[in-house]
């Protein structure tokens, strides 16, 4: 069999090409015109390895290359095919691009395998518009109680209308929803995302399982007043509480021994004018951990820390969680599998937990999941600069072909 | 003569509710629809007191009411008729509709003065949207090389349409600029916005002089990355870097003693994603002082701050100067008899200097300039809780009628 790289780097590009922001990132979001473009140039892809193409009710891409025995369970493989605002060209995109890749190699070879493969390009797994991996929870029937009117994108979209625009009909969401019977396996292709590889000059790492993520939303409320007339001891500054803590947390998160992250990623001033002091501060918490004793101790941390500052500035804090996901453990067998595949192939590895989030920790609770990460120059991701080097990308495809092989043939 | 509190009560309150917001506040920027309502309400109260009124060419309203030599310069008072966005009732209305009860009074009594006396609602003084103080400006002819294409709001419209909007021809603006000996001497009513008059019982202050504002663009630029594999040790985290800059910057000026403030006002990350490691913050510096050597320390401090977070977080800085006022004095002469009315009218008052930014110190470059302060509660101001008692309110207008009556005899 042969994957080839030309066509690999010539795909990515074009999907690349598609939502390509000023400053050279990709801002694909779900359910855009810019999506539906990726949607429909994937599709063909699909189709020209031989594969059947079918849309869920939630808008997963799904190609179907037909296994000699079409009545067992099929292999699932692929990856997402939303980015983030100004994300970059393999964030998801590998996993799907690789996948159709093996396939193809198949079709040219004329190799059929025993279980039918699907090749899934999931929709919204990056959650920026309505929450993280939504497509692989749809398809895992963990949408069957959500309402797609009540799901509002930042912008104030409904899911039911996204859907709609999408050409999908929103009552028909929960159809999404598979029965794990029809899936043998789910085995994910993606890039770390972190330096861990890049660092230690390995070509593939074997997932272990997916760490566990808490998100909090915190508001901070102080007074807004005149940023001339009220003295420094007079403010009840929320700005200034809010960066006490953000400190707080970043130096307490570095001086663990790596077992846990914690990020600040958005905040929000208001009434945000430059001659008002800070009234309120509405800011994201995350802490991303490997064992659910580091993030208790990190949030105790962060609760204590909310405390202080109550204290010291005079502000009220409030905090609704917004996500909460458990640590996930991922199948040893297929795990076992790719480290074989590695070795036989001659690639250097090393098993390793996933610091992101994937479709894998949705699929996880349905079928035996594994996980297959190709480097990240620089560990840089969600960002431009987010690279893999073709030779990285080329052996991850090369190991993905041989135990999708091995796992379609019984 | 009798100035009625009921009726500035009334007309503070008709003018608070023209953009009131959901909160309590009102949101009266200028140019807009509200702000085309609250002028045509004044219009009415300056016609009711008997004044000829014209609207300049760059949206101020002017109330002239004759006098007996209307050949002499006439006394100009008032304050600005624009609100900062979810501001206060009193910051700048009650200057407006003090001055217009003044001469009220007088048409009531059948008085006429001398000197004509003009009372002036500015626009823009607050800079919300175009620039602090920005109608006294075009009066002073200080926006004469400014071209109103180019001037942009926070919403991206320009001066050139908010003045078509608003009726005015954007080829006209500098006729706004105003012959200064037309004007003998401005003279304006407005709230402390701080809390010094309110903490030591005092009805009336007499303004010394205005603080100076010093105010920056900082950018400060880190790398986006993601949030749960980019290990903390790895981070360049430019909402990090700021919140350090943030705090100390804060605490310099609470440990002095008084004698500057200093605000970050705004503050924008992007690009602004729960999973992603902020790449970049841009936020708003502001000091204001009363004596330029204090400037130079604080700002001092804020650049050694800047160069340290640099090192420390492998960020980069960059600044840009917003906005510079040298700190201005006001005429004493004026501020003598000020003094001597709060003393003949048995009022409590004393000298302090402005620590907000108002026309006044425009027009100080113009003509003998002065101010008076009635108390803020609890220093509130730029806030829906922005209070002054009535009692207070009174005082301060009969204190400047007395005045304006012995501005305009002779």
């Amino acid at each position: 069999m042969t994957v080839r790289i030309e066509r690999i780097k010539e795909r990515l590009t074009a999907l690349a090409l598609i939502g390509r922001d000023e400053g050279g990132g990709t801002t694909r979001l779900s359910y855009t015109p810019e999506y539906r473009q990726a949607t429909e140039l994937v599709k063909e892809y699909m189709q020209a390895a031989g594969m059947k193409v079918t849309i869920d009710a939630v808008g997963n891409l799904i190609g179907r290359y037909g296994g000699t025995s079409p009545e067992l369970p099929a292999v699932l493989t692929g990856s997402h095919l939303d980015t983030v605002p100004d994300g970059g060209a393999f964030d998801g995109a590998a996993g799907v691009i690789g996948a159709i890749e093996c396939v193809q190699a198949w079709r040219d070879e004329g190799f059929i395998p025993a279980r039918s493969v699907e090749v899934i390009a999931t929709v919204e797994e990056e959650g920026t518009q309505y929450g993280l991996v939504l497509g692989s929870q749809a398809i895992a029937g963990l949408l069957n109680e959500s309402d797609p009117e009540q799901m509002l994108s930042p912008a104030g979209r409904s899911l039911a209308a996204s859907l709609s625009g999408f050409g999908l009909d929103p009552a028909a969401m929960r159809q999404a929803a598979r029965d794990p019977r029809s899936i043998s396996c789910f085995l994910e292709l993606h890039i770390e995302q972190g330096s861990n590889l890049d660092d230690e000059g390995l070509a593939c790492g074997i997932v272990s399982g997916i760490v566990g993520i808490d998100r909090r939303r915190i508001t901070i409320k102080g007074s807004a007043n005149h940023s001339g007339t009220t003295r420094m001891d007079q403010r009840k500054d929320a700005l200034v509480a809010a960066a006490r803590f953000i400190g707080s947390v970043y130096e307490q998160a570095r001086s663990g021994d790596g077992r846990y992250v914690a990020t600040v990623g958005t905040l929000a001033v208001h009434p945000n004018a430059v001659n008002i002091v800070p009234g309120e501060v509405e800011l994201s918490f995350e802490i991303r951990f490997v064992a659910g004793r580091d993030r208790d101790a990190a949030y105790a941390h962060a609760l204590g820390c909310l405390r202080d500052i109550e204290k010291e500035y005079g502000v009220t804090v409030s905090i609704i969680p917004m996500q909460y996901a458990a640590p996930v453990e991922l199948d040893a067998g297929i795990g076992k599998l790719l480290a074989d595949a590695a070795r036989e192939l001659g690639v250097p590895h090393r098993s390793m937990p996933s610091w992101a989030g994937h479709d894998a920790q949705v699929f996880a609770k349905l079928v035996p999941t594994a996980m297959l990460f190709v480097p990240s120059v620089r560990g840089i991701s969600h960002s431009p600069q987010e690279t893999t080097r073709w030779d990285d990308i080329i052996i991850g495809v090369k190991v993905l072909e041989s135990v999708l092989r091995k796992l379609a043939l019984t």
